[in-house]
């Protein structure tokens, strides 16, 4: 190994937004390799929304990040030794080996990466977790019909903009939503959405109501907070809200009680609206068929997806901190070492 | 006919409960037979909770009874006489012809009864529109499992006994809330269920948790109100929550806000918890699988039911006023004529 082993963990849980305090990075002495272990070497590391619930120490689907533990993630990584079957040196693998230059895991949670599908970062990307997040939340949820709408929110991210070309691949109506001129124009251009309003207009709300005469039909929910407030008023008859993430409320520091709230049984009930929670792992039995099609969507064209990309491992705290408050533009990337040594 | 036709109309739209006075019994002159259209001569009238919603002149998932309109309902009628192809004098039907004891309508809406699959007030009870609400919604949206826990409130009513017979024929355990010592005894002891608490009791929330150590992954939401309040911490991950009805808040005057409701979109994520609301009539296509299911549940005593009977068209408002503070104790029926005349 060239270089000292290097990892960021978590130093304290942070208090509303996190800051630079909230990690550190420090050296570590790699394990040896025991019976069925591999060491790894990190290529790229994702940074998603959901890493801001494991910092706290509170009940999620997933258990907390430990104070002065390695920050969790998915990774693409070069196998530099194996001590197990499942994979060989040199091997390309998806990891969920954390905010670190190297790692010892075993070799049999590993999943080859097939380079022909694209280039080796979208495995982390449009042909991983967020693609598949999108893929299966708005297909198997939101089942949207030909000729609906559908309203996704962060739609330059990761998961908002594949949710939106699937949609359209389905025939229904891609509204999106995004933070500032650049994104909206992004996504109605290049991605081609009917429409994409920015939620730091003054007047979006109204924007929103204007953009989605015929109301909202599927509203894919990965932000919470004010846009929703928005989104409540437009849902039709018999919508489906599939709740991905609520990354406006991931800082909350406490329980706020937004306008909606005690209208929403009843509203449920009086609209027939269908609310469900999800993760991706839900539908790990839709991995296959999510490859498949998305593979040739994106080499069709029929999906596109933009990069951000961060150099080094040591720049990971402030992309992260800038990803919470919007400030990325496309997935989240850290290019933490080079494709080859 | 020998006697007037006699009505009972909506005199003014209730601010909360509803009073005597929102009511009105009038003599009305029975319009001629149009083409292919019939007269009927009341049997039973189904008294139901989704009418208190029709007597606000708000939006719901139907129209509001107009002042001085007929009260709408669930009817068991004979035909005395037709202009229709569809049915024939001494027919019994189903109709939903409301508040009166006779009514002209068209033939073609009506459906008929087989008077072989049981008494025919079950057309409008346990056969009928609440039998296959809690079936529907119990089977197509809570798909209970063997060994699970559903949950169900007002379990002595027509709803949710059936909801907890059915729950308990696939297997999984039924736990009832009802209103008082006598309907859970009944709850308990006659139809089965595993437990059923006393929401008027003072440790009703502690008694609920210790009646589910292993949580919900069912509750049929018919209630609403403090009995979700007790319900909500105790939903399991993927809990699946039916929502048919909010009796308790019908007659609220003010949108309330309740505690959960903060937390409401964070649980539905982290707990990927499933709400969606509907009305018996989103699953029609249910309908014969209903029928062929429960009429063979009836017949081998899996399934019991219980009607609650007020005698004479008059007796509709007090008996109504009295189902929504849960007087009733079964199925609320009001018997309006005799079998046969």
């Amino acid at each position: 190994m060239t270089a000292s082993p290097k990892r960021i963990v978590l130093a304290a849980r942070p208090h509303g937004e996190p800051k630079p305090s909230d990690f550190r990075l420090e050296d570590y002495a790699m394990p040896e390799l025991g019976e069925g272990q591999v060491l790894l070497r990190t290529i790229w590391l994702s940074l998603d929304p959901y890493m801001r619930g494991r910092m706290n120490d509170a009940a999620s689907y997933s258990a907390p990040v430990a104070i002065d533990a390695v920050m969790e993630g998915g990774t693409v990584c070069e196998v530099m030794a194996s001590n197990s079957d499942a994979v060989a040196k040199g091997d390309l693998v998806l990891a969920h080996s954390g905010w670190q230059t190297y790692s010892v895991v075993d070799g049999n949670i590993l999943r080859k990466i097939d380079p022909s599908l694209g280039p080796i970062s979208t495995g982390i990307g449009i042909l991983g977790m967020p693609g598949m997040t999108a893929y299966t939340g708005l297909l198997d949820i939101g089942q949207p019909k030909a000729g609906e709408t559908v309203v996704v929110a962060a739609a330059s991210g990761a998961v908002g903009s594949a949710v939106g070309q699937i949609a359209m691949i389905k025939g229904a109506r891609a509204v999106g939503i995004a933070g500032g001129k650049e994104k909206c124009d992004y996504v109605k251009n290049e991605l081609g959405f009917s429409d994409c309003l920015d939620h730091r207009d003054p007047d979006f709300a109204a924007k929103l109501k204007a953009a989605c005469p015929d109301g909202i039909d599927v509203y894919f929910e990965n932000v919470g907070g004010e846009v929703f407030e928005a989104v409540f008023p437009l849902l039709n008859f018999f919508a489906r809200i599939p709740v991905c993430g609520l990354i406006a409320s991931y800082s909350d520091t406490a329980d706020t009680t937004p306008k909606w709230a005690g209208k929403m049984m009843r509203t449920i009930l009086t609209k027939r609206l269908t609310f469900r929670g999800f993760i991706v792992s839900d539908f790990a039995g839709r991995r296959g068929d999510f490859l498949r099609d998305m593979s040739v969507w994106v080499k069709e064209g029929k999906v596109k997806y933009k990069e951000f990309v961060t150099e080094g491992l040591d720049s990971a705290p402030e992309a992260f901190m800038g990803l919470l408050k919007g400030k990325n533009f496309g997935k989240q990337l850290v290019r933490v070492g080079p494709d080859k040594v």
